[in-house]
Formats: structure tokens, sequence, C-alpha cells
């Protein structure tokens, strides 16, 4: 008789906030007071190995509860699954999730119903590459291009991207992989540093940030615009003039703008030679995004992180709107969903330059980059991955950076689990540090 | 000395649902089993007239929930204001929970976050209209256009639609505004019917109800589409035979195609004269719906539905991607919202023809056309508003049609008033239809 198979048996929700906003990291045009936050999910299992899924959505606090409660809807599709199914087919359960009528109804595939998809799916890839033994970057890597392409929902894709198609891509990125592997554990992935940047500090605090950022080896470093024209330029000389001319320096409006404003504020800043600007507009603009790209160049239009879903990357890439395409790991549905996006931009000749930062982006990003380097793309040539240093050491695997590198990860898994002592302390509001820190506000009320 | 102003006390919410899918009304090739529900929000007062506002997201069943669990997100926004200032203007609220920078990361204006803010919003404008003593639809068709365009969130429209020109349709929508009043208050607005032609009906049922359509003074019907091709062009077949020529036939796919089947799939009914196609492919895909109005003409290309914001509406009328514009009360960040939409449509010359029926769209959206009709665009032809009979009787001002037109609601108000005992009877899982339900389920399990 054959043991009864291992099932998911619990799907753990923690709504976890670290305090960032009392600091002024991560401050930027649109978002003054970020406190980086996580939707955070455990999958279960009753299998022998112990093995558990981790997973996210990434959130800048109030609402990290709606996003948490988002992914408790999607439990009953989990719960009872058998984990060897799952893990040998993780696109199965995003085309599940995704596929729920009733749930559809609150997207569809966008937003927080879309994002807690992609925690959860996300915390099965982890599950599976922790069951395979591999950093998910190297099973991706590794895995037959079939396989890849039977994980990806072409839905609203077949006018540019061909599952055909996409198995070629995959088929011709086979060819001096090994090598590319071997190049990559020696270097790592390109990075830039956000670090210097943030909107929230002073001219001071900018120089000195900029100058370690060169000293540290990055190549690249960005700067937060968007609130105050005068100011940015006068951020712009101070950081130009810092790193000269041969670092790259990219500007980051955070979406501030309508489009002509757009262009117009561009070309101001033009003289600072930025490499590309990010975000200039509402992420859900393809239009507006391919009108301020013809107005800018040679400056480059990035956008990403905030965009929906492989559907509105795809119109991007196909309205000639986008220089730089910005995946973020923990916003679409998952791994799946973030393969068909370097499909789309491998299709369209686009380098994927991803935005990463928050708590746990970087962690997770860095496999896809280096998925692509590896088995897709094939160059690391203008191709960087954002890189904040903040929050790393709340989790298990944290990111390794040397000489403005990622190093490849070599732990099993996809590098999202966090550390029981952080989920203690900053879940939100029992954990340790908000318990103490209400009870200090009450008392100041008091 | 002056009384302490009224202010805002609470946002009360409720998880309502209807157990729609039991009978298959509102069955589609995207929707098989759909449980029609709202998340529902009634903002209380300490005013003496003791209006109260109330507003709701519409949603099809299961993750209910998570809209309520949204709408609780935005109450610190909303307790303890002015309702003297909120209702003299409700769009600073919109801006407001727009502009929350943290809740605004689980968007940005779209999915889950946006459609509480417009619930929210909406139950503003409801106590607003309640508190003038007017219907919506007259509050807005007599307000000065100057003060309307102050309810506009215009970022992102600019490159499209001005304050400016704004403005200008407003006043030019003004010239003969009162004859149209009369006229809508003698005649109505024409309305459409769905109920006829849900996927779920079989063919005799479809028969019966396409002539008690005609019978009923109805001039256009709806099919849905889009599962099985025999079947639907069976379908269109046995309704056109029905209705005769001079009845209009529109179809529905309900996002079920990609772009090139969605263009051979309406072709091979084209035999049948469908005056439009409705939702052919995601709502996301603006390219792709221009691509298919580019080869389905004559047949018109409508969407809007599921369209999350005025900035994809934008992008579908600069892309020239659809015929018909299809506003929903209920999905867009409020009644300010969708003044900018039909203000886009406007200046772009595309009629609007909401979309209704669930639980309480029709109710809410009627007010929208009746707007535009009397001050924007000035005229009923090739306007109609969708009407399905299902759910009505919950609401204490419910629409009234007569020879297939909405008459003009004279309550003041929003019409999103839901009784009581409809409140008490489906609260998810609480009240008494449900309650019942479960514990005959669990009795049966048992």
């Amino acid at each position: 008789m054959s043991p009864t198979p291992a099932r998911v048996t619990a799907v753990d929700t923690y709504d976890i906030r670290f305090p960032t906003s009392r600091e002024l990291d991560g401050s930027d045009a649109m978002n003054p007071d970020p406190d980086y936050s996580a939707a955070y999910v455990v999958l279960r299992t009753d299998a022998a190995d112990g093995h558990t899924g981790h997973g996210f959505t990434f959130t800048i606090g109030r609402g990290n509860e709606v996003q948490v409660a988002a992914i408790d809807a999607l439990r009953g599709h989990v719960v009872g699954r058998s984990v060897d199914e799952l893990c040998a087919n993780p696109g199965t359960l995003n085309r599940d999730l995704i596929g729920d009528s009733q749930l559809r109804w609150l997207g569809p595939e966008k937003g927080v119903m879309h994002m807690a998809i992609g925690a959860v799916v996300n915390a099965v890839w982890d599950l599976a590459a922790k069951r395979a033994g591999q950093p998910l970057w190297r099973l991706l890597a590794e895995a037959e291009p079939e396989w890849l392409v039977q994980q990806i929902d072409f839905r609203y894709l077949t006018d540019a991207l061909t599952p055909a198609e996409a198995l070629d891509l995959l088929r011709r990125g086979r060819e001096g992989a090994a090598e590319r592997t071997a190049d990559l554990l020696a270097k790592g992935f390109p990075a830039y540093t956000t670090s210097a940047g943030w909107l929230g500090y002073d001219d001071e605090k900018l120089t000195r940030l900029a100058a370690e950022a060169v000293a540290d080896g990055f190549k690249q470093i960005k700067l937060k615009v968007g609130s105050d024209l005068e100011d940015d330029i006068r951020r712009c000389r101070v950081a130009r003039s810092v790193v000269g001319p041969d670092i790259r320096m990219a500007i980051d409006a955070n979406q501030r703008w309508d489009v002509e404003e757009a262009i117009r504020w561009t070309k101001a800043l033009a003289e600072f030679d930025p490499y590309w600007i990010e975000e200039p507009t509402s992420p859900d603009d393809i239009l507006g995004h391919a009108a301020i790209r013809r107005a800018v160049a040679p400056v480059k239009v990035a956008t990403g992180e905030h965009v929906q879903n492989r559907i509105v990357f795809k119109q991007l890439l196909q309205a000639d709107a986008v220089d730089i395409v910005q995946i973020d790991a923990a916003r679409v549905g998952g791994v799946n969903e973030n393969l068909a996006i370097l499909l789309l931009a491998a299709k369209f000749g686009v380098p994927v330059c991803p935005h990463a930062g928050g708590v746990g982006l970087c962690e997770l990003v860095q496999h896809l980059s280096m998925f692509d380097y590896v088995a897709l793309a094939g160059t690391t040539e203008n191709r960087v991955i954002e890189y904040v240093d903040h929050l790393h050491g709340h989790f298990l695997d944290p990111v390794v950076i040397r000489q403005g590198h990622y190093l490849a990860p070599t732990a099993p898994g996809f590098s999202a689990t966090m550390r029981p002592e952080s989920i203690a302390e900053f879940t939100y509001p029992g954990g340790s540090f908000w318990a103490a820190d209400l009870a200090r506000e009450k008392g100041q009320a008091a």
C-alpha cells in the first residue's frame, strides 16, 4: 500500500509592518511616509520533508490588512491539494485562482486580488524549489522549455506572443546556458542603488551616499524627482557632480505627472544626462508613455513596478512605449506571469531591469533576472536590478551585494522566508514592537 | 453661539449576498454561477435631518468580504468630517481617498481598493442629493458647470481633456436643458434588456423572453455568447427570428476571447446583424479592442463594465478602440470619476450606454445617463441603459420601467438605499436567509 500523498494542511497569513516612515527611508514624490509591509503567507504541508512555502505581497502600510483578507479568500483553493501535484505544475494553481469566476470580478487580474494570487502562487514556487533542492533561478534556468511554457497562461497574449514563439525563445536561450551559470556564480548580476536618492534626504546625505555608491562599485544610481523642479535641478546637479559622467543616473517620478508635464520636466533635467525617466505618469497610461518616450528621447522611458499584469506589459511593448521593462516580483500573479512578461520583453528586444526595494522584493526578483540572463536574454548588458539597503536582515537568505552585483543565491527556494523572530516582532498590531508602540501612544494620549 | 456643525458619526459596512446562482440568472461565458452581492456602506451623521448616505460595490459572491475590508480601511478618512463640507464638495473626499499614499499602493485606482473608494464616495453623493431634496440626476443637471468641474480629478487626463474643455462642454450642454428635463420626466430614458439572453437559459426560455421583451417595448436585446460557437449561432438565429430585423440585438462575450478569436467569432455571428460586440477581450487590452474594432466593423465594439478607471477609458477613446462607452456606476471612484468619463466620451463623440444589472446597478446608473442626456450629450439617440429584471425589490426607490424606458426617479438621492429587511435577511453569513441555509447544509452533511 502506498503512503497517503502529502497535502497542503494550512495557508497561514500574517500582517507584518515595519515602521520605516520614521526614518524617511523610501520617501518619494508620491509616497512621503511608507511603512514597508508584507501580507505574508506560509503554506504548510504534512510532507515528511517539513518544507514550508513562503510568499507575500509588499505594501507600504495601511491596507495591509485588506491584502491579508484577500489572501485568506484564496485559502479554500489551496488547502487539501496534493503537494506533489502543486509543485509539479505551479502554473495550474495560478490558473485555478485567476479562474475563480466570483473572485475574478474583484479584478480581473489587477490590484488587491491579483497581488494576493501572486503571493500564494509564489509560495508554491518557493516550496517547489525547496523540494527540488535548488534556488529558484536555477530550477527555472534548468527546466525544460516545454515545461516552462506549460506553466504560463497565454490568455490575452496570443496576438503578441504564442506558446510556439515562447518555446522557440526558450530553446534558443538554452544555448550557452551552462557558461552563463558559471559566470553568474562567479560574478553575480549587476545592481543599481536607489539608497542615495530618496526625496526626504538633504544634499549632504545625498552627496555622501552617492559617493559611497560609486565607491561600492555601483555603475548606476537613481534619484527620486517630481516634487519641485528647482529642487530636482539642484539635486541632479549635486548627484551628477559627485558621481561624474560615467556613472548612469536614473530619475524616478513615481507617477507624479500628466503627459505634458512629464515631457516638460524631463527635458528640464536632460542636461544632467539621466539614463532613464521612471514612472513618468500613471502606470495605466500606455499611450501616455508612448507619447512621453517619443518626446524625451534619448532619455529612456522605464515603468513596471505598478503595472498590474502581463496584458498591460504587452501593450507597452506593442506601442513602443518603454525602453526598459521593470518587472516586480510581487505585484503580478506570481512567477508564471513574470515568465510571460520576460518572454514578451525578449520577443520585443527590450531589456528587463526589475523594480526592487521595499521589504523582500530584492530577495525575490533577483531569481527572475538571473533566470532571464542564463536562459532567455543571454546577456546582462544594459540590465540591472534595483537595490535598496533596507530590511534584508529579516530574511533567512538575504541578498548579498558585492562590488555592485547581486551574488547568485545558492540556498534552495525563492529567498522569501522571513525570520520567525521578525514575524513575531513586527506582526501588526499584536507583535512585540507594535504592541509596545501602541501602548506608548495610548499612554501619551492619556 | 452657532450650533456644533454636523459630523459623520459612523461608516457602517454590510456583506450582503443574494443566492442568485441557484436560478442561473446572470450566467455567462465567464461567470457561470454568480451570487449577486453588495459590499454595502451607510454613512451616518448627527445632523438633525436624519439623512443617511448609502453606497456599495457590486460583486458576484466570494470576495465580498475583501471588498468590505477595503471599505473599512477608508473609515478613518470619513468619520468626523463636517457633513456640510463633504456634501458641498464630494470631489474633495474622492481626492483625499485616492491620495492616501499608503492605500494607493494597493491600486493605484483599480480593483478592490478603487471600488471601495467608489462605494464611499457614492454614499456621499447620495447624502448630498438627499439633503438637497433632489434625485441625483437632477442635482447634477442643474449644478453650475464650474462646480461640476471642481468635483472632477483631471489627473492623467489633461492630454485628452482639460478642465477648460470640460467647462466648455458643460456650458454648451446647458442649452435646452429645461426642455430635455421635461421630455425625460414625460418619457424616461431608453433601456435595453439582457434578461432574455443568459447562457444558462434553453431555447424555449430564450424564445419566450425575447418575445416578451419586444412586447414590453424594448428596441434592443442582448445575448451572452462566447462559450460554444455552434450554440451561439443557434441562439442568435433563434433570437433574431423572434425579434425580427428592426430590433437591435447586441452580443456580449464577457472577455472570453483573445484578439484573433474575437475577430473570428464575431465575424461568424455577423449574419445575424449584431449591433455591438461587448467585452470581446480583456478590459485592459486597449490596443486589442482597437484591432478588433478595425476588423469587425460594421459591428460596433463596446466595453466598460470592467474598465478600472478614467485613464483606461481615455485611451480606449484616444485609440479609436470603442464605438460605445459602457460606464458602470460602482466600479470606478464614484460619481465624480464617471463625470470625467462622460465628459471624455462627449469630447470624442462616442455614445455612453451604461452597464447595469447585478444588484442596484440599474438604480444607480440611470442617474448618470439622465444627467448625460439633459446636460451634456443632449440626446438619447443611440443611447440605451442596460436593464435586467433582478432584485429591484430590495431597494426603497427601485427603478421603474415603462415601454422599454427607465422612468426618471423623483425621490431625493441616488436610489441606493436598500430595504432594512433585505439587509437583515441577506447579510452573510449571519442574516436570516444565510443562517438558515448554512444550518441546513450542516444538517445534510451530518
